[in-house]
């Protein structure tokens, strides 16, 4: 089953047991991966659900729903600032593969890039890419770039990360370790059913004084991923890591 | 301190309180760092000593030893099938940053690369930038690429590897997840002195049976990385993320 081949659809694509394919998936099904009319293949409509298709045509058969164990059992959103040059898809792409549920790039004070509206596209195509290669069968949201500040406050004002987890990774200071924060918040809150965690990675440079300060009043708890400085793309990759071995069940 | 810029330096180039500077680091002095005639810098030796210096001319003045604490207490060797087109620049930046010791690339059966000798003079090179970066006092030696087989002799002939613990990553199969064998392992060793720890990541398309059985024969333990299946140059900075955060101190 496993080897199959994975593809992202619209759960409007789905309609009476049959997948209606786009242009673009009909010419990535037989030109990219060669199947052939009556091969198999796996639809994930990116929200949890993944079906076992045929190919018929100009479009697929549902076979079965798959059963699929690959998601975590908790809501991890990662707010990132966004790293000069094209770092940012790699994070995307590491972050995918490791099970982020939201990424929410943000500006930072000391961010130099001001991305195009196309980047975002491109994120989001990397992300569908991601999770189709890391056979997960829920592809990411990717937000559109925020200030820092006011992604700050999105997070205190959301009901849905009501009673989440929020951490602040900083690279220089004497702060915990995430790995202990999140072993300690482990014990406390693993039976109230999903966890959510927010955590937030700095730019090259490091966050500012004031927006360290900014966080932890909105609730975020400053935590270090180790002695070393982590470079911005690297350093997401990391706390993602750590937070997917300490949740995977 | 630590906003100093930092350059890698031979031990040989420290000669009676000063360091003989060459062409190429002087021109990065000067040029790329912009500093003058008097500006302090770290030097490092790359074996885990730093020494705070001043520049004069085309030598710099050794002022004082520095005390570095961005060593982990454990030796790290990685041992990683060689990913496809250059995503082994990515992995030796990352596992530099994040605090490996020794980083030997290897063929595996389904490695398609066959790199030249100027990539092994790049990887080392990333490596000593990403151990400044990061401000490591110690760059990481990278082996020259051998076949897996031959790596795993070495690790089971080589001294320095008696009493190591040595994981093989696989991507499929129930095997534990690398965290919880390494909290095991932490608790008995812990007081012996430094611990050495062997990690095994393989190439896209994960190892062949073969490969992981003779790597169990050779006392490796198979453990997971996660239920989702990463990329080949994803694997290693995960596999080290959660060694470096279970030994830090």
């Amino acid at each position: 089953m496993s080897q199959l081949q994975r593809i992202a659809i619209a759960p409007s694509q789905l309609q009476q047991g049959q997948i209606l394919l786009t242009k673009e998936q009909q010419h990535y099904l037989a030109r990219v991966l060669r199947l052939r009319e009556g091969d198999r293949f796996i639809a994930m409509d990116g929200k949890g659900k993944s079906w076992l298709a045929q190919l018929a045509g100009e479009q697929a058969q549902v076979l079965e729903p798959l059963l699929v164990e690959t998601e975590l059992p908790v809501s991890i959103t990662l707010m990132v600032a966004l790293p000069k040059g094209n770092g940012f898809d790699e994070v995307v792409r590491c972050c995918t593969e490791l099970g982020v549920t939201c990424i929410a790039p943000v500006l930072s004070d000391r961010t130099l890039l001001n991305p195009s509206p196309q980047k975002l596209e491109r994120w989001r195509r990397i992300a569908a890419e991601a999770a189709e290669q890391s056979e997960r069968s829920f592809v990411p949201i990717i937000l559109e770039p925020v200030a820092f500040n006011t992604g700050l406050s999105l997070v205190i004002g959301h009901s849905s990360f009501a009673n989440s987890q929020q951490y602040i990774c900083v690279a220089r200071g004497e702060f915990p370790h995430l790995k202990d924060c999140l072993q300690h918040k482990g014990q406390m809150t693993n039976d109230i059913g999903q966890e959510k965690i927010v955590i937030a990675t700095g730019p090259e440079g490091g966050w500012t004084t004031p927006e360290i300060e900014n966080a932890i009043a909105s609730g975020f708890q400053p935590v270090s991923l180790g002695r070393r400085i982590l470079r911005a793309v690297t350093a997401p990759v990391v706390a993602l890591s750590l937070i997917t071995a300490a949740c995977e069940v």
